[in-house]
């Protein structure tokens, strides 16, 4: 089968088997493949597969089952699939825990790039941080993938929405999705401003904003860092934690077990699906051919993007 | 009515008015008051009261309802309760949800000094991290007051426990509680030798045990800081909290919400009282004259003392 595998820090298509189904798994023809920041990451040698995980790159795929092994799913049903890897390929082999259906009012194709965001956002503000009605929550790179989901996840749930991000323009589109506190970060200091008054906050930023994040919380404040854009290493405050009753969490979704993988999956289709098929969260995807998946990466590093990119196969 | 006040950093025996008891509090003749690190602190000036609380010391306390109020609870009931400040007295007015009954085998005087801990170390290993059978747990100071009843609790619900402490003696009255790793900090680095196997941590240490509680946890741990016995800045690497997907929480229960602490209450005799009256937890106390609670708090200091410091009032 066709697919992309990394060779010195660049994407190169190349043939490689088709994957076979283990016990517990099904083979899915791919149609459409998400592109993710951790996939640009990867092929410049940054966030290598887990142990036991294919190197062809690609954290989300759709597609139809074309064989389901063992499990009790069905051969012809178009799904949307969460993988540790292996989604820039023409078919993959799938841990049925981790296939949920194509959610209304998607295409096939763009049902290849909802799962990994819908995934990363439900799972960390819904089930890490409790996100519920009237909370006041601070999503930074409001403009983003991540941030944009997140964003109309919160206000359909009617949390406040605070965002950051570097232009007018995007300030403007995160407020159209439902973010009423707009922040540049380019001309104001957002922990200045929101000093004590977030819930949640989730973070890309890592050790830059550790600070400033601290700040903005208010008591049994929770921070959700998910990237490390800003870098690794920060001086942290504990004596600010404390009286606050605030905790951070660092979470990745990529290494997590296929129990917990399952789970996650099960919870975002019960709450978020649900949420699309009424139209109060937009999937915004712009659809590129797989021979651009390059192209795509560019795309993706030069944060002109606004919404997701999906490849057709 | 007689009590303590802090004049010049030091513990003043003094008279004040008996307190009056507001709506939904009730007034309770003292028997018994625990002596808590937070007491030292206030006495330093480094712990002072939350806003609109009294400026006597003191966390919590045992005795007898004098005035039920317009509460429900019963005029003559002996009770144990959990304070913001004022125990250090004669007589305390209490909010309802902030009593319990005295758990059994306890007596009356012994009850003084059993609420504050127990609700420390049940809100955080079992509220906050979720500790159950067969997690294993780090307790730092495994001799003290919290560190003892922590390890009691761990053993009693099936969790493995690791304690550090300072001396042979120490340990091995740590060992006799049910720790099953025994590590002498000043001897040894807790986390050369734990490292990535504790699901739970439980911290007084703050900064200077950062980086070392972090290098211990496992996948998914949960660091909970409730003491900055080492001090509060520190370099923290957030690079290592992502792919363990490791959580760190600072707590104090003392300027939490009237309904947190009365959820912390009820669950606290809901979840510990039937350990102590089975003798899966023994509360280990001493009893000192009111008139000795300046000597309790240099034995508390001292670091000599194992098991809790009541005085009988």
């Amino acid at each position: 089968m066709l697919a992309y595998e990394v060779v010195n820090k660049e994407l190169v298509r190349t043939e490689r088997p088709r994957p076979e189904p283990k016990s517990g798994e099904v083979l899915v023809e791919v149609a459409g493949v998400g592109v993710n920041r951790g996939d640009v990451l990867q092929v410049a040698g940054h966030y290598p597969p887990p142990p036991g995980v294919t190197d062809i790159p690609g954290l989300e795929c759709s597609g139809t089952i074309l064989d389901a092994g063992d499990t009790n799913m069905e051969v012809g049903q178009k799904v949307s699939c969460l993988l540790a890897g292996g989604a820039y390929a023409e078919y993959v082999a799938v841990p049925a825990g981790q296939v949920a259906p194509i959610p209304e009012p998607l295409t096939t194709i763009e049902g290849g790039s909802i799962i990994e965001v819908a995934a990363t956002v439900w799972s960390n503000l819904g089930m890490v941080a409790g996100l519920r009605e009237g909370h006041r929550v601070l999503i930074h790179g409001g403009a983003g993938g991540i941030g944009s989901f997140a964003i109309q996840l919160c206000a359909a749930l009617g949390a406040e929405v605070a965002v950051t991000a570097g232009s007018q323009e995007k300030l403007d589109y995160c407020a159209s999705l439902g973010a009423t506190t707009l922040i540049n970060y380019k001309e104001e200091d957002f922990a200045e401003r929101l000093k004590g008054s977030c819930d949640i906050i989730l973070d890309i930023m890592g050790a830059k904003y550790l600070a400033g994040n601290i700040r903005s919380l208010a008591d049994d404040g929770q921070l959700v860092i998910i990237g490390l854009q800003g870098g690794t290493r920060a001086e942290i405050n504990l004596g600010a934690l404390l009286p606050k009753r605030l905790s951070i969490h660092g979470r990745t979704l990529r290494a997590r077990s296929l129990e917990d993988k399952a789970e996650i999956v099960r919870s975002t289709v019960e709450n978020v699906w649900p949420l699309l098929a009424e139209g109060k969260i937009v999937h915004h995807s712009r659809t590129l051919p797989f021979e651009e998946a390059a192209r795509a990466h560019e795309l993706l590093t030069s944060g002109e993007n606004t919404g997701k990119l999906v490849l057709e196969v």
